[in-house]
């Protein structure tokens, strides 16, 4: 582990001694290692403006032998993600605390773009049918992704009646599934750092012979192994909150589109839930009802 | 209430017999209503790129006496904020099943852009100024701001000792704020449809006189009115959903600079949890070792 | 609501000056006012063991008119469920700290037996049936008996495929049981004092024609009137905490009289989760296991 | 494991042919092999009134060389707990489906009787001691014990500023526990089948050098292994059921001892929160009201 951090790290020692091409590349793999990761030396280079044999001397420069090892190098740092604390570290560099509130927001303009480009937009279909051809839906987000598992599972249970969100209360994930098979489906959602629990129950329910979907954040996400189906949305966020937002626009997308096809029955639920909401108070209606009760 | 949906269909209806000019206003106000609702003719003119008298003809096409009395219904429509069903049928126009992904993701994208403008950036230094000052902090977002409340505080536990997300569970919202007071600061997270109970929960907290900052969409948002700071996130979204991509990302931005001030503690925090998940196996460490399991 | 109090409170003042009879009709009605509530002047003389005369006497000591006036005075009370605060003052002369274990668990043995004399156990076998032929089954439990209904919930969900507690997350109660109807079944759960909320969703329930069974107090308690059968469990506890014990063993029979049909399912569920359980470490096998791991 | 099961269906198997005063010794130990693990031949004798010697020879008859052999099995038996299963087995022969509810209750008074006997009243009130003095308190129950934990967790937050129920949430229950020290109070909570979490976390609360309560049913309990202090409730129920009847009433009783020191304090709060709950209607008030609503 101490490599991958080591690589940022050496990455951001050289800098100032780079020659100009070589800090463009090193500004992008700082930025984009999960990208570069997977990009021949010749494809870098044309995302980055510069020529494949600038990359090959940036890579020397570090004191790689190669690119491809450069190349290893960074897939490793994938794969076993950095932890909190050197995530925390890193991000001293690029946030800092009076331009938290800009720095922020457009950090997270870029994710959803990216998440736009790495999203496999076929694959969004498919998962939008599945949702109508299970016999049950079970979503499960431990940990940060507690809040997605639980937004998605709100919409649809609006719309459907066979979902169930499922990790929290008095029984354990696996009680839950205990009846999962071959006709369901079961959601995913995980980001790093992986929640051991979600990679075991996804385990499970292919074991049961499940359709499995995984939102996550690469195809190289223990999650994304367990999957049939997988929805990347970026995650970046070089500190030490992990950012949903990209994946949460994900899973509006995902909730709006299942709801397109349902229009008549959400309509008729609606309609159903304002006159109860009514009758109960549930919601506020408009400010001077609020100031007159 | 039926008024309001009336002007948007109104407007939708008359669209087709538009000039090119009207044409520009008409899908500026049915995309940004919030904003127009507070526009002079000019301004609004300006925003769009036409001449104030086009938009005076254009108020009067749709059968309104002059400019403001077409204001004044968009100033109605905001305070009686659309129905559930009434966005659903809105939203038919605007994003189809084929395109739910691209379009809502770029309806995201907006929404953070928009935010970067609306949002009061003293104000957000404020809020975490406050956050650092007060004695106790309570977390309350209900419906589908419950997600967002569970966010802000899983995160700010991590780095403050006094930190309380409240709403649910056994006790009552009131019984988990009983002992709330002046040093106390109370942050309340609603987007339309608003809460009645999370509305409650902020008079009352104004009532034992502690600092109430309101998380939502508008300054007429009844958040806002019971709010000593406001931070504004916007949350449009032309269908049955509420899109919190916004908010989440404002939250992010809360965190981080949070953070950034106890750099030192949340190292110290994050290197004790980094041992005990590792003793106790909460998080996948990478590819292999799942493998091997 | 004060008359009540006062009730209690006369009874005790008055206490050292009633004669050794009507000292028993005192105690008596103290420690069962919901019993005595109900008696006439010949059967609460036959419980106690005194005349007809004496239990008359008793009124009149007390300022009534007559038995009919007294008897009147203790629906009322039971109607008017006192306040905690008014239960809180009575506690003072029956339990103290020093005996507050040897108190409070005998009052509870006496909650069980009077349960076993009050709920009427045929409707405890029409209750066991209903859970066998209805489609759905929800379960609401909030405030402290939010314990009991998770617990229920928790059980059947092992041995059922079909049951649901409500009441609790992001989504309201209505939301929930959106989908209720004349096939399903809804199990209440409350104790004094009722929270109305609970109320509510029965009333919901009983509007689009569901089974209701209620899990309370009292045929007098607000859920009975409700409900198509009531389970009636003693919660006296003189004292600011309801005591649940006797509601919990209630839930504790019908869990088992329902898993009792449905051995040979729970078996196999657990067998399977046994398996699992011991895959994933869930449980702690044995000490020397826990001291090797 | 299947030898502790073993046992349990020797005795059953041989009952038939053992003699009266045998038979006696068998019904006991399958009632109450918790205790009998711990007697001398002698003592179990008289508890049973049947001589020595009886005892001996029922423990050949059963193929042990004497009667510590039997003893020893007996004490495996309750370190390996049975399986789920194998209680649902053991459980045909004392509860059917007919006798249910009567049953279950009078096993659950049973259990209160008994865990008057067992629980160290001189611990109880140490432990009553340690929550006035220590800094903070958690209160850890998962799995069926989450009910008591959040029962237990309800009050004394309405008694004291400083509990806090942990294990279940976004969080896990190490980061709910990360700043837990030598001068705050643990209560973990837990029953047959012990869960591996709760352990941990007792664990975990040692090596912070905090106090540990543990709730539980036996001294030899591996919650109990973790404890400075333990409070012992019998959770005895031959069937799939773990009945938490006599630790909920001990629970009762742990509440009311706390509360009856703090008298004033509740006053006062109940008092705020009585206004507060008719302000906003959170509990039914009588009757007449609800008709009315």
């Amino acid at each position: 582990m101490d490599n991958n951090k080591d690589l940022m790290k050496l990455i951001q020692n050289k800098f100032s001694r780079l020659s100009k091409g070589q800090k463009l590349i090193a500004e992008y793999i700082l930025k984009n290692y999960d990208k570069a990761a997977f990009m021949t030396a010749a494809k870098l280079g044309i995302s980055v403006g510069v020529s494949e044999s600038t990359v090959v001397r940036f890579a020397n420069e570090l004191g790689f032998s190669g690119y491809p090892k450069l190349q290893k190098a960074l897939q490793e740092l994938i794969k076993n993600k950095l932890t909190t604390v050197q995530r925390l570290e890193l991000s001293n560099d690029y946030i800092s605390e009076e331009n938290a509130l800009k720095g922020v927001l457009k950090a997270d303009i870029e994710n959803i773009r990216a998440t736009l480009e790495k999203i496999n937009h076929k694959t969004f279909e498919e998962v939008v049918n599945k949702i109508f051809t299970s016999k049950r839906i079970y979503i499960i987000g431990l940990r940060s992704s507690t809040a997605l598992a639980e937004f998605l599972g709100f919409y649809l249970n609006l719309i459907l009646e066979n979902v169930k969100v499922v990790g929290h209360g008095m029984s354990d994930i696996f009680e839950q599934m205990i009846s999962v098979g071959e006709d369901d489906l079961v959601i995913g959602i995980g980001f790093p750092r992986y929640a051991t629990k979600t990679i075991d129950a996804l385990e499970f329910a292919q074991s049961r012979n499940s359709q499995v979907v995984a939102i996550t954040d690469s195809l190289l996400s223990p999650l994304a192994t367990k999957a049939d189906f997988t929805l990347i949305a970026q995650s970046n966020m070089a500190s030490f909150v992990d950012s949903l937002v990209a994946p949460l626009s994900v899973i509006n997308a995902l909730i709006i589109a299942v709801g397109m096809r349902e229009k008549d029955k959400i309509t008729t639920t609606f309609n159903a839930l304002e006159e109860i909401w009514k009758d109960y108070n549930v919601y506020s209606y408009n400010l001077n009802n609020i100031e007159d009760r």
